[in-house]
């Protein structure tokens, strides 16, 4: 039987959650352009979508908006937890922790949607918390009346959030929350699929997404931006890495063979909410980078990914680069979730083959004889 | 494209670790039996044949043995944080959440085989230190020169380890070692293959094998054989159970047709180490079991898997029902780790694809139109 290295191409079931059309450059949501979504919506009622199929009427957003809230304050023992973790850890090592604390003292039950809601309500705090015990400063609690991402500035900063900011940040959760069988969905999904928890799925989502070649690039981008400085600095920048045989992170993408359209309405929400110098940067990178990557691989066609202007949008609210991919995390909590739920429902355990390919028929030998 | 919905039948990679022939009901290491490693070796031995691809000579399994030796003290951030999780909590979650917490304060590397045996060393003590904290007793410390499975019964108790029990549980940790692309290491994988780290891929493989579908059966065995109490009431209570529709814990197994190899070893291990009447229980339950199974779906052939006679194995050695799952951690974060570094030496990110059949083409309305 062939080998489906990399599982590229294996459709492993079918959902009713998202749509990637890569050849369009399209997005869905539970049949919603993510356009039309990240215009009209906010992250809660985008949160209520992908969860329940259909968008809220105004007292199912209440209701949501009531228990998102009352979720987000995190326990004693969970506080104590992170103030024992190292000041210079990972930031998605701490949530990833954080996370896996939580689903203790609670004896195994079926994947539920409350369970979804808490964690997703619970993300932010848990990053906002670490994010100031590091530096020495108290955690802030969550403030009633704010939605989840001004909610998260306000938590990260003790001020009343700037409306262009948490407008921003809102709208990447929501051109975030979810995409396909992504590794971390894929992990959540996996995970759940042997009758697992919640919380053990999540732990396992947050662990992928870490990695640098699916969450972890965001920072990344942010300092080749940095490194770059100056527009005009920006080709011989790209052809000196190219040229080392490094990788130009923020641009290329296995699904899609044409802008990813998260790049697309993260590039627009960067032109309001970026510094006017930086966006032009980044708008100089991306060009440059889009052209010398065609001339370099012509028979490819790479362009700025969802990490490009994911990078400068959370750097332009604010975010330190190291919150950047557990920033990622309080958004796709909601498309985690929304698949462990899915898969729970019409389950089947995912255990794949592979080829054994070592040694045959060998005999244990007397260790010194070996 | 055809939907391979639990990925049966997909082969994901090749690998030189382990080969499962399900037909024969033959399960290999690196081209050695697991009978003729059970019977000849120790832990340690298969552990550096699992990891390496060969026996190790005496100065390789003796420099092992050493690091192993000094990889079982966890530090103190660990211990406060194993007491800081309630008493009540499951052991997979408390395993899971240390092994995410020993994985913070480091930077980001790639897996490597020193962090193979750190982890494989501190499973025992984690499970063990929990086990002794949540009845109120002091952790033991780790005691050198006792094998893995001796040092384990060890801490757990604090008294000179039984040789028979500690042999048992030698052989069940060698015949549980590694088992191909099972859930929990195929979550491992796709957890590596986005570059993150060790930790994050082995708190994922826990997640996974705490589900009832993959590592979470034994403890529910010993409470059948425990309700069953009699060789003479085995019969109607299993017809019971399938006239209810509830499935039998601990037969039948998505790979073997026969019967699994590593059952057939565990019931010559539980021959040994069990007490006389309650092996000849399970003998009973075992043989009725396969007989009514056969009558009741004739068309599968549904024998005792591996967790039937690990529950009899693990019961007779001391340990407590809710240590089952995590005990067989202990053994199998060999094979996880052994397939984190082969799946980061020739990597491809884990990326599968899923058919979206949900709606199309709807419109954002106005909330109070919905």
């Amino acid at each position: 039987m062939a080998v489906a290295k990399g599982l590229e191409g294996v459709v492993v079931d079918t959902s009713g959650i998202c749509l990637i059309d890569g050849n369009a450059g399209r997005l869905i949501y539970r049949g919603y352009d993510i356009h039309d979504l990240v215009t009209n919506l906010s992250f809660e009622e985008v949160a209520y979508l992908v969860w329940n199929g259909n968008l809220p009427t105004r007292p199912q957003l209440d209701d949501l908006r009531r228990r998102l809230e009352q979720e987000r304050a995190i326990p004693a023992n969970l506080k104590a937890a992170i103030r024992n973790l190292p000041a210079s850890s990972d930031t998605l090592d701490v949530l990833r922790t954080a996370i896996s604390t939580l689903g203790t003292g609670i004896a195994l039950t079926k994947p539920d949607m409350p369970t979804a809601v808490a964690i997703t309500a619970k993300i932010p705090t848990i990053n906002a918390a670490f994010n100031r015990i590091r530096r020495g400063q108290e955690p802030v609690d969550p403030r009633p009346g704010l939605g989840h991402a001004a909610n998260y500035l306000y938590m990260l900063t003790g001020k009343d959030p700037d409306s262009i900011k948490a407008d921003s940040l809102n709208k990447y959760f929501i051109a975030l929350a979810d995409h396909g069988m992504n590794s971390s969905t894929f992990a959540a999904r996996v995970v759940a699929s042997t009758w697992s928890d919640m919380y053990s799925a999540i732990t396992a989502a947050i662990g992928a997404l870490k990695g640098p070649l699916h969450g972890g690039a965001p920072a990344p981008v942010l300092k080749m931006l940095q490194d770059i400085g100056k527009p005009e600095r920006a080709e011989e920048w790209i052809r000196g890495e190219l040229k080392a045989g490094r990788r130009l992170m923020g641009f290329g993408h296995r699904v899609y063979r044409t802008t990813d359209p998260r790049a697309e309405i993260l590039r627009e929400v960067a032109s309001v909410t970026a510094e006017k110098t930086f966006f032009a940067l980044a708008r100089h990178v991306e060009e440059t980078g889009n052209r010398v990557l065609q001339a370099y691989r012509p028979k490819r066609r790479l362009y700025t990914n969802v990490e490009f202007y994911s990078a400068v949008v959370m750097h332009s609210v604010g975010l330190p680069p190291d919150l950047f991919t557990s920033t990622f995390a309080a958004s796709r909590s909601v498309g985690w979730t929304a698949n462990v739920l899915e898969q729970v429902a019409n389950n089947r355990l995912i255990r794949p083959e592979i080829e054994y390919t070592g040694p045959m028929n060998r005999k244990v030998e007397p260790i010194d004889q070996r």
